[in-house]
C-alpha cells in the first residue's frame, strides 16, 4: 500500500531533493508539504524544476493532519528542527536530516552547537542514521537522525578500518572538497556565483567544523577510545559532491581488502579496484558511493578516497533510504538511479 | 515480457545516456554494447558512473547476434551510422541518433553533410523521431531517425504555431545557447575547459549550422511553402542544456494559446504561464520541455523560449520514447525521473 | 603630477574594479574609499584580492575632505547616486557608474526607474560616457554618466550602422548574453553558485529592461527618428562578459565596412575579419571590445556579434578612460593590460 | 634600453601567458615568437585575447636570429626543452619554464622523468628558478630553471619552516587543489568541460607526482637529511589556481611568526593573518602568494594553506620575475598587477 509521506522545510535543495526521490518511487506518495515562509505557494513557484509534478500546495506545519501520514521528513535548520520533533505526535516516524538528533550526548550538543538541546528526551531514542552501519536499529526506529554529508563521508572512509584495527588511530587526517550546495539556499556573499566560481578556498578550519561531534561519537564507540580525526573542508566550484581524501598510517593493501570485505553486499557502495580513485562526477545525483585506496611511496601509509553526492547520499538520498526501512520496504525502492554524466 | 536491448556507439555521451535511461527501465535489458575502439573493455572504464550496473562489456558491433535484440538503438557518428544501418538485420527495429535518416531528401543530406548518402534507400523508410509529432508513425516504425538537439529544440518553439498559422513565417530568428555536451566526447580544442568555461560565443554563424536541413524540411512540410528561418547557435559554459530563443511576429497572446492548446495533454511538456519563461537549470537530466512566451513592448512580436536537455529530450531521451512506442510499451516508460536541480 | 582619486561604492564590484585599475596607473594615487555599510573596515577585508596594495581604510562619505580630490568616482547604486552627487562640491569632476545621469530627459528617467530624478538640474549637464562617441564632450566635462553596460555593447553593435543608414531601423533585435557579476554583489537566489551555473535563462524580456531607455535616447538622435529595438538579455553562468549578437536587414559586406572605418582609429574595439565572430572569453580582464560580422543564407540579413566585459570596458574601464579624458592623462593610461585567457 | 625578448612555445598557456606580462612590461619588447606546429600563423590567431597587440609572427625555432635576442623563454614541453636549449647561443640567457632543469642530479631526473637527460652538463649550470629562495644566484645566472607549479606553491609553504626547524620533518602531508591550465593546452579526455566540470577527483596519487622530484631535492638540501613528503594532487573544475593544504606537527603560532619573518620583505608574498586562510580566487592572474596558518583542536599540529596562480607565480610570472632580475631589471616590473575578482 502506498504509504503517504509529508516533507518539513520543502522549500530549501534537501526537501527538493527529496521530492525529486520520491517523486519515481513506486510505494511513496507526497501528502504535505510544509515551508514556513513560503506557504500557500505552489512547489512549481520555488523550485520551477517540479513543475510537471502533481503536488500539494506548500502549507505552514501547523496545517498539516498528520493522522493520515505514515512518515514525516524533516528537512528544517538546525535548532527549528529539535522544536518542532518535539511537538509532532510521538507515534509519526520521522527521518530528521537537520543535526539536532545526531548527537546522543546533550554536553557534545552544546558544545559544537552552542545551545541547550530543546528535547533532550528524545537525543536518546533517536537512532543514527548512517544506514550502511546502523540498518537493524533503523528498521525498529521511529526517530532517525540524518548525519551530516561531511561525517557520512569520513564514515565510509574510516569506519571499516577503525573496527578492523587496520589503521593508527592517532593520526588520521580527513581533507575534503565540498560542493557549494551543501551549505544550502542561503544567501551569503561568499555562496555567490561570482564569488565561488573559478576559486576554491578551506573554511572551518582547525577542528571547528561541527561535524567533528559527530566523528567523535562514531569513532569513539567504534576504538573504544578517544579518536580524534583532523578534519579540514574545503570549498570547490561544483554543485555536488563531497570528496573525501584520507591520510592514515596502515597497510594499503589490507585497507582494500578491509573495504572490500565490508562493503561486498552494500548496494550503494563500490569499492574501487586497489589503486583506482573515485571522482565525484561519477556519483552526481545517485545514491552510490565511490571508495578507494592506493599506497604511497612512504611505506605504512595509506590513502583513502571517498566520493559521494551530498544532497543524495550525503543527505536526502540516505534519509528515503532510511524510511524505505522504517517504512517496510524495499531498502532500494526510488533510489536506484544512475548518476548523472555529464 | 523485458525487451533486449542493443546500443551501437556505447563509448560517446549518447550512448551513456541510453544506459543511464535503460538502467531503471522496468520492461527493458542491455542485452549488448558496441564500441568499436574499445571493444574489450568494461563499461565501467569508459563510463565509472555506471560501475555499479550489471553491463555486457563492450563489443565489436560484429560480435552481436541480433537474433535475440528486439531493439537497437545506434548512437554512432554520422556517415559510419548509415553504414552500419545499412549492414543490419532488415527485421531489426532501429533507432538512430544520428543525423544519417533525418532528411528524406538525398539532395538535401547531401547538401548539409556534404556526401551522397550510402542507403538512399532507407532515407524514405525512416520515420522523423520528434516524437509529439510523429507519434502514430512511429509507433509503426522500423527505422526512426532521431532529430538535431537544436532541431528539436526550435520545433517544439514553432511547430504549433506555423501550423496553426499565427505567426509570420518571413522574419523568424532562433537564437540558441548549447551547452558543450551537444559536441560529444571529441577531443577539440574549444571544448577543453580552460578554453570554454567563464566565457561564450557564437558558432555555425550565417545560416550555415546543418540542423537548419530539418528546419527547412518540417517547417515547409507545415506551412506548404519554403520556410527559411535565421538560426545562431551559441556555446555556452555548462555541460546540459539547450534554450531556444525564438523571435517572432504575431500575437503573443495568440501564441501562448496555441502553445496550451497544442501541448496540452504532452507528458513531456510543459507550457509556464503566460509571461514566464523557462530555464535549463529545470529540465537538467529529464526528458521534459518547458516552453515559455511573452509579448514585447512593440505590438505585434511574440518572444518564445524554450529549454530541455540535449542529451536527454533533445537526444537519447527521445530515442527511448520512440523505441517505447516502437515496442508497444508505455511512451513515458523509464523516463519521468525529474530533472537534477542544483 | 598624479591626480587624487576618491571612489565612492567601494565595496561594490564596480568599485574593486576601479581600485584594480588604478593600482597600476601611472597617474593616479587612491586618495579615499568610501562605503557606508562598511566604513571603518580595510579594503583587503572586504576584497582580499586587494590585500597588497596600500590603499585608504574605508570611510563614510561625509568624512572625505574633497578638497584636495581630483576626480571622483561614484560607483553607487542607482537613486543613491544622484542623492550623493547632488550634495557633492560643484567643481568636483565627477563619473557616475550608475543609472542616474544616462537619461537627459526626466520623462524617461522616471518611466524607465520609477521615481522622479533628484537632481534634475544636473540631467542636462551630465555628459553620456560612451568615450568613443562622445569623446570631446567628455574632455570638456565635469559630470560624466557612465553608460549601462548592456547600453555600451549595444551601442558598439548599432551606431555606426545607424549613422551610416546601413541598417533598416525596423527590425533590429539584440540578444544579449550576459555575465553575472553585472547583477553586482547582491544577495539574491538566483546569483548564488548552485541556482546559476549550470544553466541558463532569459530575464527581463519583453522590452523591459531599463538599458532600452538608453538606446532609445541614443539610436533616436542618431537617426532623427524613434528607433526601437528589441533587447532580451540572457543570464549565463559566467562571471565577466557580455555577448550581443544583432540581427539586422542591411548588407553584410557594408555593414563590416562601416565597422572598420569606423574603429579604425579607436584603441580599444577590434574589428574581425569578416565572417570571424568574437567570444567573451577573448576580452575577459581587459578593456577592449571585440566586434564581428557575417551575412546570412538568407540575403540582406547580417549578424553583428560584440564582446566586451562588462566590469571593464562596459563599465569601470570605461569610467577610467572617461576620466583620464577630464584629467587631460593620455586616455589609455593603465587600460592596456591584456585579457585574461584562460 | 628596452630588451629584447624571444619566446619559444608560445602557442602554449605559459607562453601566452608571457606574452599578457610582457605586454605591459615598460623595458621589454618581443622580438621573436615560435611555435613549430603553428609557425607561419598570426599570434592572434592561436590565442585571439592578444589580437590588439603588434606581435611577430610565429615561427620555427630556427628561423630565429638570436643575435639581437637579450633574453630567451623556453615554454616548451619537457624533453623537447633540452634538446632545443643544448643547442642554442651559448651565452643566450634563458629561462625555462619546463622540468627539465629543475633537477640538478641526472639519477634523478632519470627516475623522475623515465629517460636519460640529453644535456647533463647543463644540469649542473642551472638555477633554480624559486625567485624569493635564489635572488642572488639567478642575478648572476645565464640558465634558470623555472619550479613546477606545485612544487613552487609547496616551497612557499614549507621552506621557511624547515629552514626554522619549527616543524617535524617526517609527518608533512601536502594535499593540493589545482586547476585545470597547469595540465596545458593538451586534447585530453579528462580535461573537456563536459568531463571536468561540476566535479573533482585526486590524480597521480600514492608518491607519483613528479613535482616530488623537487620537493625531495630542495627540502633535503634545506634539512641536511631525507625529507620525504606526502603530496597528492586534485584537480578541480577552475582554470587558474593552486590552494595547498598543509598538514605539519609543530607550534602553530611559531609557524605563523616564522612566515611573517622569512616573508616580511617579500613584494609578491602575502603572509595573512593568524586563523585567516587564503582562497585561489584571490590570486588568479596575479604574481601574489598568500599564506594562512592556522592551528587545529589537536594541540601540536599546524595546517598551513598557501595560494597561488598557477600559470603567473606557479610558472610565467615567475620566469618573469626571474628574467627581470638576469637583466638588471627592477625584480617587480611587469608584474604589479592586481588580481582579477571576481
Amino acid at each position: 500500500m502506498t504509504k503517504k509521506i509529508a516533507i518539513l522545510g520543502a522549500s530549501g535543495y534537501t526537501g527538493a531533493e527529496l521530492v525529486r526521490l520520491i517523486a519515481t518511487h513506486p510505494d511513496m506518495e507526497i501528502a504535505a508539504l510544509a515551508a514556513e515562509r513560503k506557504a500557500g505557494l505552489k512547489m512549481a513557484d520555488v523550485f520551477p524544476h517540479l513543475r510537471h509534478l502533481d503536488l500539494p500546495d506548500l502549507v505552514r506545519i501547523d496545517e498539516i493532519d498528520f493522522a493520515g501520514i505514515d512518515l514525516c521528513f524533516c528537512a528544517l535548520p538546525h535548532k527549528t528542527s529539535q522544536e518542532v520533533i518535539r511537538d509532532l505526535p510521538r507515534d509519526l516516524k520521522i527521518v530528521d536530516l537537520s543535526a539536532d538528533f545526531r548527537l546522543r550526548d546533550p554536553a557534545a550538543y552544546e558544545k559544537w552547537y552552542g545551545n541547550a538541546h530543546a528535547a533532550v528526551e528524545m537525543q536518546g531514542e533517536a537512532v543514527y542514521g548512517l544506514t550502511e552501519f546502523y540498518r537493524n536499529d533503523i528498521r525498529a526506529a521511529r526517530l532517525v537522525a540524518g548525519t551530516g554529508c561531511n561525517a557520512a563521508t569520513g564514515q565510509f572512509a574510516l569506519r571499516p578500518l577503525i573496527s578492523a584495527g587496520v589503521i593508527g588511530l592517532d593520526d588520521i587526517i580527513l581533507d575534503m572538497k565540498c560542493a557549494v550546495s551543501g551549505a544550502g539556499r542561503s544567501l551569503k556573499e561568499n555562496l555567490l556565483h561570482a564569488e565561488l566560481s573559478e576559486g576554491y578556498n578551506a573554511y572551518a578550519v582547525g577542528g571547528t567544523h561541527r561535524h567533528l561531534g559527530e566523528f567523535d561519537q562514531e569513532f569513539a564507540a567504534l576504538a573504544g577510545r578517544e579518536v580524534k580525526v583532523q578534519f579540514t573542508p574545503h570549498l570547490i566550484p561544483a554543485n555536488r559532491g563531497i570528496l573525501a581524501t584520507g591520510y592514515v598510517s596502515g597497510d594499503a593493501a589490507q585497507v582494500h581488502e578491509t573495504f572490500a570485505k565490508a562493503y561486498a553486499d552494500e548496494p550503494f557502495v563500490e569499492v574501487l579496484p586497489f589503486g583506482q580513485t573515485p571522482s565525484t562526477h561519477h556519483v552526481r545525483g545517485s545514491n552510490f558511493v565511490h571508495v578507494g585506496v592506493t599506497g604511497d611511496r612512504i611505506a605504512g601509509r595509506a590513502i583513502l578516497i571517498v566520493a559521494l553526492d551530498n544532497l543524495t547520499k550525503g543527505s536526502s538520498g540516505q534519509a528515503l533510504q532510511n524510511a524505505n526501512l522504517m517504512l517496510g520496504l524495499e531498502e532500494t525502492a526510488g533510489l536506484m538511479m544512475a548518476p548523472l554524466f555529464p
